[in-house]
Protein backbone atom coordinates (compact mmCIF):
# COMPACT_ATOMS: atom_id res chain seq x y z
CA UNK A 1 0.00 0.00 0.00
CA UNK A 2 2.70 2.52 0.45
CA UNK A 3 4.32 1.69 -2.58
CA UNK A 4 0.79 2.67 -4.45
CA UNK A 5 0.51 6.02 -2.66
CA UNK A 6 4.19 6.76 -3.77
CA UNK A 7 3.53 5.84 -6.84
CA UNK A 8 0.00 7.94 -7.46
CA UNK A 9 0.31 10.68 -5.48
CA UNK A 10 3.26 12.79 -6.65
CA UNK A 11 1.31 13.72 -10.20
CA UNK A 12 -1.77 15.32 -8.18
CA UNK A 13 -1.16 18.60 -6.75
CA UNK A 14 -2.79 19.13 -3.83
CA UNK A 15 -4.51 22.73 -5.43
CA UNK A 16 -7.37 24.35 -2.87
CA UNK A 17 -10.10 27.48 -2.68
CA UNK A 18 -9.96 29.18 0.56
CA UNK A 19 -12.32 32.17 1.36
CA UNK A 20 -12.24 34.44 4.42
CA UNK A 21 -14.32 37.81 5.55
CA UNK A 22 -12.88 40.60 6.81
CA UNK A 23 -15.58 43.01 8.60
CA UNK A 24 -14.30 46.80 8.98
CA UNK A 25 -16.01 49.35 10.62
CA UNK A 26 -15.32 52.93 9.15
CA UNK A 27 -15.26 56.08 10.62
CA UNK A 28 -15.80 58.73 8.13
CA UNK A 29 -17.32 59.90 5.37
CA UNK A 30 -13.99 58.96 3.00
CA UNK A 31 -11.28 57.08 4.68
CA UNK A 32 -8.41 54.93 3.23
CA UNK A 33 -8.08 51.89 5.53
CA UNK A 34 -4.64 49.55 5.17
CA UNK A 35 -6.65 46.50 5.35
CA UNK A 36 -2.91 44.60 4.34
CA UNK A 37 -2.37 43.09 8.00
CA UNK A 38 -5.98 41.74 7.75
CA UNK A 39 -5.21 40.27 4.23
CA UNK A 40 -1.72 38.96 5.24
CA UNK A 41 -3.63 36.97 7.92
CA UNK A 42 -6.12 35.23 5.70
CA UNK A 43 -3.55 34.25 3.22
CA UNK A 44 -1.66 32.48 6.12
CA UNK A 45 -4.37 31.03 7.68
CA UNK A 46 -5.43 29.43 3.80
CA UNK A 47 -2.03 27.51 4.19
CA UNK A 48 -1.52 27.67 0.75
CA UNK A 49 2.01 28.19 -0.20
CA UNK A 50 1.85 29.03 -3.58
CA UNK A 51 -1.01 30.76 -6.08
CA UNK A 52 -3.37 33.73 -6.33
CA UNK A 53 -4.85 35.84 -4.25
CA UNK A 54 -8.45 37.93 -4.91
CA UNK A 55 -8.75 40.49 -2.44
CA UNK A 56 -12.89 41.77 -3.34
CA UNK A 57 -14.70 43.99 -1.70
CA UNK A 58 -18.93 43.46 -2.59
CA UNK A 59 -20.06 47.04 -2.43
CA UNK A 60 -21.35 50.26 -4.96
CA UNK A 61 -19.16 52.64 -2.64
CA UNK A 62 -16.41 51.35 -1.72
CA UNK A 63 -13.06 50.55 -3.46
CA UNK A 64 -9.78 48.47 -2.90
CA UNK A 65 -6.19 49.81 -4.10
CA UNK A 66 -2.24 49.10 -3.63
CA UNK A 67 0.14 51.83 -2.42
CA UNK A 68 2.40 53.57 0.27
CA UNK A 69 0.45 53.97 3.46
CA UNK A 70 1.72 57.71 4.57
CA UNK A 71 -0.52 60.21 5.99
CA UNK A 72 0.08 63.01 3.60
CA UNK A 73 -0.80 61.12 0.36
CA UNK A 74 -3.72 59.67 1.96
CA UNK A 75 -4.89 63.66 2.51
CA UNK A 76 -3.46 63.81 -1.31
CA UNK A 77 -5.67 61.43 -2.85
CA UNK A 78 -9.08 62.37 -1.01
CA UNK A 79 -8.33 65.71 -2.50
CA UNK A 80 -7.34 64.29 -5.91
CA UNK A 81 -10.58 62.47 -6.08
CA UNK A 82 -12.38 65.36 -5.15
CA UNK A 83 -11.03 67.31 -8.01
CA UNK A 84 -11.84 64.84 -10.35
CA UNK A 85 -15.26 63.50 -9.01
CA UNK A 86 -16.80 66.05 -6.60
CA UNK A 87 -19.26 65.35 -3.67
CA UNK A 88 -21.68 67.87 -5.08
CA UNK A 89 -21.40 67.44 -9.10
CA UNK A 90 -25.30 68.09 -10.23
CA UNK A 91 -25.22 64.29 -10.71
CA UNK A 92 -28.93 62.65 -11.64
CA UNK A 93 -28.48 59.56 -9.12
CA UNK A 94 -28.43 61.81 -6.14
CA UNK A 95 -32.07 62.45 -7.27
CA UNK A 96 -32.30 58.36 -6.19
CA UNK A 97 -29.56 58.16 -3.30
CA UNK A 98 -27.37 61.04 -1.96
CA UNK A 99 -24.14 59.39 -2.96
CA UNK A 100 -23.36 59.29 -6.71
CA UNK A 101 -19.90 60.46 -6.45
CA UNK A 102 -19.12 57.50 -3.97
CA UNK A 103 -20.36 55.10 -6.47
CA UNK A 104 -18.44 57.05 -9.52
CA UNK A 105 -15.43 57.02 -7.47
CA UNK A 106 -15.52 53.58 -6.74
CA UNK A 107 -15.67 52.73 -10.46
CA UNK A 108 -12.37 54.79 -11.16
CA UNK A 109 -10.56 52.66 -8.25
CA UNK A 110 -11.93 49.45 -8.90
CA UNK A 111 -13.21 46.92 -6.21
CA UNK A 112 -11.04 43.79 -6.84
CA UNK A 113 -6.96 42.87 -7.02
CA UNK A 114 -5.46 40.04 -8.06
CA UNK A 115 -1.86 39.21 -6.49
CA UNK A 116 0.53 36.56 -6.71
CA UNK A 117 1.33 34.44 -3.33
CA UNK A 118 4.06 32.94 -2.76
CA UNK A 119 6.04 30.69 0.08
CA UNK A 120 2.87 31.16 1.92
CA UNK A 121 2.65 35.00 1.77
CA UNK A 122 1.20 37.92 -0.71
CA UNK A 123 4.26 39.23 -3.05
CA UNK A 124 3.57 42.98 -2.17
CA UNK A 125 6.39 45.26 -2.32
CA UNK A 126 8.28 46.85 0.14
CA UNK A 127 5.81 50.20 0.39
CA UNK A 128 2.86 48.42 -1.02
CA UNK A 129 -0.07 48.25 1.21
CA UNK A 130 -3.76 47.31 0.49
CA UNK A 131 -5.90 49.78 1.31
CA UNK A 132 -9.83 49.39 1.48
CA UNK A 133 -11.33 53.28 0.60
CA UNK A 134 -14.66 53.96 1.82
CA UNK A 135 -16.34 56.95 0.06
CA UNK A 136 -19.62 56.91 1.49
CA UNK A 137 -19.15 56.34 5.25
CA UNK A 138 -19.19 55.46 8.27
CA UNK A 139 -20.24 51.95 7.70
CA UNK A 140 -19.48 48.31 8.42
CA UNK A 141 -17.61 47.27 5.48
CA UNK A 142 -16.61 43.82 3.90
CA UNK A 143 -13.80 42.56 2.07
CA UNK A 144 -13.54 38.97 0.67
CA UNK A 145 -10.06 37.45 0.12
CA UNK A 146 -10.20 34.35 -1.55
CA UNK A 147 -7.24 32.39 -2.02
CA UNK A 148 -6.25 29.69 -4.92
CA UNK A 149 -3.14 27.43 -4.71
CA UNK A 150 -1.49 24.46 -3.36
CA UNK A 151 -0.10 23.48 -0.43
CA UNK B 1 -8.51 -2.01 -6.26
CA UNK B 2 -11.14 -0.39 -3.97
CA UNK B 3 -9.19 0.18 -1.03
CA UNK B 4 -6.79 1.59 -3.23
CA UNK B 5 -8.49 4.67 -5.13
CA UNK B 6 -9.93 5.22 -1.58
CA UNK B 7 -6.88 5.58 -0.48
CA UNK B 8 -5.04 8.31 -2.81
CA UNK B 9 -8.36 9.88 -4.44
CA UNK B 10 -9.12 12.43 -1.25
CA UNK B 11 -6.09 13.99 -1.48
CA UNK B 12 -6.87 15.37 -4.83
CA UNK B 13 -8.85 18.23 -5.48
CA UNK B 14 -10.55 18.74 -8.95
CA UNK B 15 -9.24 21.66 -9.64
CA UNK B 16 -10.50 22.25 -13.36
CA UNK B 17 -10.64 25.37 -15.58
CA UNK B 18 -13.53 26.62 -17.47
CA UNK B 19 -14.10 29.20 -20.50
CA UNK B 20 -16.66 30.75 -22.08
CA UNK B 21 -17.35 33.46 -24.38
CA UNK B 22 -20.07 35.67 -24.32
CA UNK B 23 -21.15 38.31 -27.59
CA UNK B 24 -22.63 41.25 -27.18
CA UNK B 25 -23.84 43.61 -29.57
CA UNK B 26 -24.16 47.26 -28.52
CA UNK B 27 -26.00 50.03 -29.57
CA UNK B 28 -25.03 53.16 -29.49
CA UNK B 29 -21.05 55.21 -29.25
CA UNK B 30 -21.05 55.26 -25.80
CA UNK B 31 -23.31 52.61 -23.63
CA UNK B 32 -22.60 50.48 -20.38
CA UNK B 33 -24.20 46.86 -20.92
CA UNK B 34 -25.59 44.97 -17.93
CA UNK B 35 -23.48 41.92 -18.64
CA UNK B 36 -24.42 39.65 -14.80
CA UNK B 37 -26.83 37.49 -15.84
CA UNK B 38 -24.40 36.12 -19.15
CA UNK B 39 -21.41 36.34 -16.85
CA UNK B 40 -23.43 34.59 -13.68
CA UNK B 41 -24.64 31.69 -16.55
CA UNK B 42 -20.94 31.31 -17.47
CA UNK B 43 -20.65 30.03 -14.02
CA UNK B 44 -22.99 27.98 -13.36
CA UNK B 45 -22.26 26.06 -16.61
CA UNK B 46 -18.36 25.67 -15.39
CA UNK B 47 -20.02 23.53 -12.25
CA UNK B 48 -17.16 24.86 -10.26
CA UNK B 49 -18.35 25.56 -6.43
CA UNK B 50 -15.33 27.32 -5.23
CA UNK B 51 -12.63 29.05 -6.96
CA UNK B 52 -11.90 32.37 -8.76
CA UNK B 53 -13.57 33.96 -12.29
CA UNK B 54 -11.80 36.27 -14.40
CA UNK B 55 -13.82 38.44 -16.71
CA UNK B 56 -11.71 39.87 -19.37
CA UNK B 57 -12.74 42.18 -22.42
CA UNK B 58 -10.25 41.45 -25.66
CA UNK B 59 -10.55 44.95 -27.02
CA UNK B 60 -8.87 48.33 -26.62
CA UNK B 61 -11.83 50.94 -26.50
CA UNK B 62 -14.21 48.41 -24.44
CA UNK B 63 -13.85 48.34 -20.55
CA UNK B 64 -15.04 45.80 -17.89
CA UNK B 65 -15.99 47.34 -14.19
CA UNK B 66 -18.84 47.00 -11.04
CA UNK B 67 -21.20 49.19 -9.92
CA UNK B 68 -25.23 49.46 -9.49
CA UNK B 69 -27.36 49.46 -12.67
CA UNK B 70 -29.51 52.94 -11.89
CA UNK B 71 -30.25 55.05 -15.38
CA UNK B 72 -29.05 57.70 -13.59
CA UNK B 73 -26.06 56.81 -12.29
CA UNK B 74 -24.99 55.38 -16.35
CA UNK B 75 -25.77 58.55 -17.42
CA UNK B 76 -23.40 60.53 -14.56
CA UNK B 77 -20.96 58.00 -15.55
CA UNK B 78 -21.07 59.13 -19.15
CA UNK B 79 -20.60 62.95 -18.14
CA UNK B 80 -17.70 62.12 -16.03
CA UNK B 81 -15.69 60.20 -18.51
CA UNK B 82 -16.49 63.35 -21.17
CA UNK B 83 -15.07 66.04 -18.12
CA UNK B 84 -12.08 63.86 -17.89
CA UNK B 85 -11.32 62.73 -21.27
CA UNK B 86 -13.40 64.56 -23.43
CA UNK B 87 -14.62 63.22 -26.74
CA UNK B 88 -12.38 65.95 -28.97
CA UNK B 89 -9.42 66.21 -27.28
CA UNK B 90 -7.07 67.10 -29.86
CA UNK B 91 -5.35 63.92 -29.36
CA UNK B 92 -2.54 62.39 -31.63
CA UNK B 93 -3.70 59.22 -32.06
CA UNK B 94 -6.48 60.88 -33.80
CA UNK B 95 -4.17 61.13 -36.56
CA UNK B 96 -4.48 57.37 -37.19
CA UNK B 97 -7.79 56.58 -35.89
CA UNK B 98 -10.54 58.88 -34.37
CA UNK B 99 -11.04 57.24 -31.54
CA UNK B 100 -8.29 58.21 -29.01
CA UNK B 101 -10.78 58.78 -26.14
CA UNK B 102 -11.79 55.98 -26.08
CA UNK B 103 -8.53 53.96 -25.99
CA UNK B 104 -7.68 56.34 -22.99
CA UNK B 105 -11.37 55.72 -21.38
CA UNK B 106 -10.75 52.19 -21.26
CA UNK B 107 -7.08 52.12 -19.55
CA UNK B 108 -8.82 54.39 -16.90
CA UNK B 109 -12.21 51.99 -16.40
CA UNK B 110 -9.64 48.42 -17.12
CA UNK B 111 -10.38 45.53 -19.24
CA UNK B 112 -9.95 42.67 -16.73
CA UNK B 113 -11.98 41.63 -12.82
CA UNK B 114 -11.09 38.92 -10.80
CA UNK B 115 -14.22 37.50 -8.16
CA UNK B 116 -14.36 34.95 -5.76
CA UNK B 117 -16.83 32.24 -6.53
CA UNK B 118 -18.71 30.56 -4.17
CA UNK B 119 -21.33 27.79 -4.02
CA UNK B 120 -21.04 28.08 -7.22
CA UNK B 121 -22.17 31.50 -8.02
CA UNK B 122 -20.49 34.32 -8.05
CA UNK B 123 -19.91 36.52 -4.75
CA UNK B 124 -21.77 39.94 -5.59
CA UNK B 125 -22.40 42.63 -3.41
CA UNK B 126 -26.51 43.07 -3.10
CA UNK B 127 -26.15 46.35 -5.58
CA UNK B 128 -23.22 45.03 -7.68
CA UNK B 129 -24.09 44.46 -11.23
CA UNK B 130 -21.12 43.62 -13.77
CA UNK B 131 -20.83 45.86 -16.87
CA UNK B 132 -18.91 45.96 -20.06
CA UNK B 133 -18.17 49.70 -21.01
CA UNK B 134 -18.61 50.68 -24.94
CA UNK B 135 -16.64 53.20 -25.77
CA UNK B 136 -16.42 53.38 -29.62
CA UNK B 137 -19.73 51.76 -30.37
CA UNK B 138 -21.79 50.73 -32.04
CA UNK B 139 -19.94 46.94 -32.28
CA UNK B 140 -20.09 43.19 -31.44
CA UNK B 141 -18.05 42.98 -28.67
CA UNK B 142 -16.70 39.97 -26.79
CA UNK B 143 -16.09 39.10 -23.16
CA UNK B 144 -14.38 35.86 -21.79
CA UNK B 145 -15.15 34.63 -18.66
CA UNK B 146 -12.59 32.22 -17.01
CA UNK B 147 -13.52 30.05 -14.27
CA UNK B 148 -10.53 28.05 -12.08
CA UNK B 149 -11.15 26.25 -9.08
CA UNK B 150 -13.01 23.15 -7.52
CA UNK B 151 -16.30 20.85 -8.36
CA UNK C 1 1.24 -1.35 -10.38
CA UNK C 2 0.36 0.00 -13.83
CA UNK C 3 -3.63 -0.63 -13.86
CA UNK C 4 -3.78 0.96 -10.20
CA UNK C 5 -2.03 3.96 -11.72
CA UNK C 6 -4.35 4.31 -14.70
CA UNK C 7 -7.25 3.31 -12.41
CA UNK C 8 -6.77 6.81 -9.59
CA UNK C 9 -5.15 9.22 -12.25
CA UNK C 10 -7.40 10.66 -14.25
CA UNK C 11 -10.08 12.40 -11.57
CA UNK C 12 -6.61 14.21 -10.48
CA UNK C 13 -6.11 17.30 -13.35
CA UNK C 14 -2.45 18.06 -12.50
CA UNK C 15 -2.65 21.84 -11.66
CA UNK C 16 0.34 23.90 -11.06
CA UNK C 17 1.63 27.16 -10.12
CA UNK C 18 4.56 28.97 -11.68
CA UNK C 19 6.31 32.44 -11.12
CA UNK C 20 8.36 34.62 -12.93
CA UNK C 21 10.48 37.89 -12.16
CA UNK C 22 10.24 40.26 -14.90
CA UNK C 23 13.09 43.01 -14.80
CA UNK C 24 12.63 46.38 -16.64
CA UNK C 25 15.27 48.94 -16.57
CA UNK C 26 13.20 52.44 -17.82
CA UNK C 27 14.82 55.12 -19.15
CA UNK C 28 12.80 58.62 -18.55
CA UNK C 29 10.39 59.78 -15.84
CA UNK C 30 7.41 58.82 -17.38
CA UNK C 31 7.34 55.91 -19.79
CA UNK C 32 4.94 53.31 -21.17
CA UNK C 33 7.21 49.96 -21.55
CA UNK C 34 5.48 47.16 -23.82
CA UNK C 35 6.44 44.09 -21.97
CA UNK C 36 3.58 41.88 -23.86
CA UNK C 37 6.86 39.76 -25.42
CA UNK C 38 8.44 39.03 -21.80
CA UNK C 39 5.16 38.06 -20.30
CA UNK C 40 4.18 35.90 -23.13
CA UNK C 41 7.47 34.21 -22.83
CA UNK C 42 6.94 33.33 -19.29
CA UNK C 43 3.29 31.81 -19.69
CA UNK C 44 4.97 29.87 -22.27
CA UNK C 45 7.74 29.05 -20.03
CA UNK C 46 5.24 27.96 -17.51
CA UNK C 47 3.91 25.02 -19.79
CA UNK C 48 0.70 25.94 -18.40
CA UNK C 49 -2.11 24.85 -21.01
CA UNK C 50 -5.49 26.46 -19.33
CA UNK C 51 -5.80 28.94 -16.36
CA UNK C 52 -5.15 32.54 -15.34
CA UNK C 53 -2.26 34.60 -14.98
CA UNK C 54 -1.68 37.16 -13.06
CA UNK C 55 0.54 40.10 -13.97
CA UNK C 56 1.21 42.20 -10.98
CA UNK C 57 4.40 45.03 -9.99
CA UNK C 58 5.09 45.58 -6.48
CA UNK C 59 5.93 49.22 -6.69
CA UNK C 60 4.07 52.03 -5.53
CA UNK C 61 4.88 54.13 -8.34
CA UNK C 62 4.70 51.97 -11.45
CA UNK C 63 0.84 50.96 -13.52
CA UNK C 64 -0.45 47.65 -15.11
CA UNK C 65 -2.73 48.58 -18.36
CA UNK C 66 -3.89 47.11 -21.25
CA UNK C 67 -4.07 48.66 -24.22
CA UNK C 68 -2.22 49.79 -28.15
CA UNK C 69 1.01 50.16 -28.77
CA UNK C 70 1.05 52.82 -31.13
CA UNK C 71 3.20 56.06 -30.06
CA UNK C 72 0.68 58.75 -30.34
CA UNK C 73 -1.72 57.35 -28.10
CA UNK C 74 1.20 56.54 -25.88
CA UNK C 75 2.04 60.81 -25.62
CA UNK C 76 -1.78 61.13 -25.63
CA UNK C 77 -1.87 59.04 -22.05
CA UNK C 78 1.36 61.03 -21.06
CA UNK C 79 -1.08 64.29 -21.21
CA UNK C 80 -4.01 63.39 -19.96
CA UNK C 81 -2.71 61.93 -16.63
CA UNK C 82 -0.78 65.48 -16.58
CA UNK C 83 -3.77 66.82 -16.56
CA UNK C 84 -5.43 65.28 -14.32
CA UNK C 85 -3.02 64.89 -11.75
CA UNK C 86 -0.15 67.52 -12.28
CA UNK C 87 3.59 66.77 -11.69
CA UNK C 88 3.13 69.99 -9.51
CA UNK C 89 0.27 69.71 -7.40
CA UNK C 90 1.07 70.93 -4.06
CA UNK C 91 0.85 67.62 -2.60
CA UNK C 92 1.29 66.84 1.19
CA UNK C 93 3.25 63.49 0.15
CA UNK C 94 5.72 65.95 -1.97
CA UNK C 95 7.15 67.32 2.01
CA UNK C 96 8.14 63.46 2.61
CA UNK C 97 9.48 62.92 -1.40
CA UNK C 98 8.83 64.53 -4.45
CA UNK C 99 6.69 61.95 -6.56
CA UNK C 100 3.32 62.28 -4.83
CA UNK C 101 1.85 62.47 -8.57
CA UNK C 102 3.52 59.44 -9.46
CA UNK C 103 1.75 57.61 -6.51
CA UNK C 104 -1.60 58.86 -7.17
CA UNK C 105 -1.48 57.70 -10.65
CA UNK C 106 -0.38 54.41 -9.59
CA UNK C 107 -3.57 53.97 -7.90
CA UNK C 108 -5.97 55.08 -10.54
CA UNK C 109 -3.90 52.90 -13.03
CA UNK C 110 -3.81 49.90 -10.62
CA UNK C 111 -1.03 47.36 -10.72
CA UNK C 112 -2.37 44.33 -11.17
CA UNK C 113 -3.91 42.64 -14.12
CA UNK C 114 -5.96 39.01 -14.28
CA UNK C 115 -5.85 37.21 -17.55
CA UNK C 116 -7.42 34.31 -19.23
CA UNK C 117 -4.62 31.57 -20.33
CA UNK C 118 -6.13 28.77 -23.56
CA UNK C 119 -4.21 26.58 -25.17
CA UNK C 120 -0.70 28.05 -23.70
CA UNK C 121 -1.20 31.33 -24.18
CA UNK C 122 -2.82 34.53 -23.29
CA UNK C 123 -6.16 35.71 -24.35
CA UNK C 124 -5.56 39.04 -25.71
CA UNK C 125 -6.79 41.28 -28.45
CA UNK C 126 -5.68 41.89 -31.43
CA UNK C 127 -4.45 45.39 -30.24
CA UNK C 128 -3.76 44.52 -27.05
CA UNK C 129 -0.37 44.82 -25.52
CA UNK C 130 0.65 45.00 -22.06
CA UNK C 131 2.40 47.80 -20.75
CA UNK C 132 4.24 48.72 -17.35
CA UNK C 133 3.54 52.26 -16.79
CA UNK C 134 6.94 53.71 -15.30
CA UNK C 135 5.86 56.71 -13.44
CA UNK C 136 8.76 58.07 -11.81
CA UNK C 137 12.03 56.76 -13.50
CA UNK C 138 13.93 56.13 -14.51
CA UNK C 139 14.71 53.19 -12.37
CA UNK C 140 14.94 49.19 -12.02
CA UNK C 141 11.49 47.61 -12.25
CA UNK C 142 10.02 44.29 -11.67
CA UNK C 143 6.49 42.65 -13.01
CA UNK C 144 5.61 39.29 -11.43
CA UNK C 145 4.02 36.93 -14.09
CA UNK C 146 2.10 34.16 -11.91
CA UNK C 147 0.56 31.63 -13.51
CA UNK C 148 -2.04 28.91 -12.59
CA UNK C 149 -3.78 25.94 -14.15
CA UNK C 150 -3.33 22.72 -15.93
CA UNK C 151 -1.20 21.31 -18.34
Amino acid sequence: MANVKFSVYPPCNVMRAFLKEIFIRTGSRVEFVDITREVEEAVRESGIRSGVAIIFTPHTTTGIFLNEDEGGLKKDLERVLERLIPGKGGYLHDEVDHNAYAHLRSIILGVSLAMPVENGGLMLGAWQSIFLAELDGPRGRRVYVKVIGSD
